[in-house]
């Protein structure tokens, strides 16, 4: 399990999240790099970013990949696994994920921003038919009807695995996409969702072209609701409250770049992480000076 | 006039302030950038940088190099000149270097840390004798004794002007340099400076080696004491205290890099500057509409 176990988890890995990594790995810490994409996939849209100082006109593209390339360089663990859950514990937190379970002293968030507003219901049904991790809960929903709302092609597979066990399978990508080679018992609807009702638990999903009878909504986004993963965190508005060394409500949890809030701008975000790591490593320090011999 | 009234005022020219030049020009704003050295001189001596992410393994003489050139083509003002007083107006702030007068309707202040304290005496007799301009102050002291307190070259010129004025000049170098040049009335002394004292003015200055009758003293820092060049400005300790937003206890005024406070880190401060400058073009923005039509 030493594999397993962390200093500093660092969630995200975009340029907050490897910015944090490099300075972590310098001052010789533990890391574990959770990022399940390919790094920062709204950086990679960007066409051209001429204001990170020292590297004019580049790609979006091409200054994560100069990002991924500097800090995978300095050996953290790099975990392509999604965090779905973090809980607080007495000397560790615990992260989870779809199939692994790791440790870190302290955290670092650096998920980025949920492009989408949460669905009516969304919030509501969590854990009563509405779910973000369909290996995780798809057995609960065995034989009976399902919604995946996905914004990335994670979905596809997602959808296939409950395919295979539930009665019906509505897959609702809201990005474009060829979706020609999806399974048979998956059908694929071209709809914005719109709302989520049902009473002790799910019972439709409500979108702009007709009404689902389901008992479950899956929904897979780039990052979750923050607040989602690591319940009791302190939110200014949509954003993660921080300080101004990038603290947040949660000993032990610091958190850097656009899940901070504006401006989301590379420069800022590679700040942040810096700064949320050397926090994160006094913090650290705090802990060890304080326990008994 | 046209060419010295600006936007943005960003004093100083190190990554901070370069990262928010570029920012600025980029939002198509007139940023006069204020840089008497050769940009940070104190990233210039550091031997090499790994945690600026995208760059690795960058000599510190190299980074500000590309900061500074990225900077540059951006076509902000360049002055070459030192900020010495900074003074809150209606509609601009009035900023005095030794020779000019600028105008700009927000400051940004990049100006580094003072790596060393004030002297004791120092705060007290500022302006009764204790002063960081030769140019300005020097006909104060005509026929009069002055030590010139210097951690820059520049002090080397600033003395021998000095010499053609006053009785007798004592120059205090704080760094290595060859003095043989110096004119002959400037007597150049190897000894650390400890105190001022005096009365209404200043009477002498004491070192580790000697005490030094004298009327005046000129310290010449590569920057000054924030405090003493804006003065109300609201500081924390020994830095300047800011919101998350960059702004500071002065409307208008803005504040990047390590005159913030700790980490005194590259990323750090390009972070600081971006979120500077944008924090300054939304509160020209907020006076463009509060303004009469």
């Amino acid at each position: 399990m030493a594999n397993n176990r962390f200093d500093v988890a660092v969630v995200g890995g975009g340029p907050a999240g490897l910015s944090a990594v490099i300075t972590g790995r310098i001052r010789n810490k533990e890391i574990g790099l959770f990022e399940h994409l390919d790094f920062s996939q709204k950086l990679q849209k960007a066409h051209i970013v001429d204001n990170y100082p020292g590297i004019p006109q580049v790609s979006g593209k091409g200054l994560i990949q100069q990002f991924a390339s500097h800090a995978l360089a300095h050996g953290p663990a790099l975990i392509k696994e999604k965090v779905l859950n973090i809980f607080p514990g007495d000397e560790f937190f615990t992260l989870l994920t779809a199939g692994n379970t790791y440790e870190a002293k302290t955290v670092i968030l650096a998920t980025g921003v949920v492009s989408t507003l949460l669905f009516n219901g969304e919030r509501d049904f969590l854990g009563r038919g509405v779910s973000y991790c369909a290996t995780c809960d798809g057995r609960m929903f065995e034989g009976k009807d399902v919604a995946v709302i996905s914004y990335t092609t994670e979905g596809e597979n997602e959808a296939g695995f409950l395919g295979e066990i539930c009665r019906n399978v509505y897959y609702l990508p809201q990005y474009k996409g060829d979706f020609s080679k999806m399974r048979a018992e998956v059908k694929v609807l071209d709809a914005k969702p719109k709302a989520i009702f049902g009473d002790a638990q799910v019972e439709k999903l409500v979108t702009d072209k007709e009404e689902l009878k389901v008992h479950g909504v899956f929904i897979l986004r780039q990052s979750d609701p923050v607040e989602n993963i690591l319940p009791g965190l302190e939110l200014d508005g949509e954003v993660i409250k921080v300080n101004r060394d990038m603290s947040t409500s949660i000993p032990g949890v610091f958190a850097a770049g656009d899940c901070t809030g504006k401006p989301w701008q590379v420069a800022k975000a590679t700040g942040e992480g810096l700064m949320a790591m050397l926090s994160a490593i006094s913090y650290l320090g705090s802990k060890r000076d304080s326990k008994p011999e």
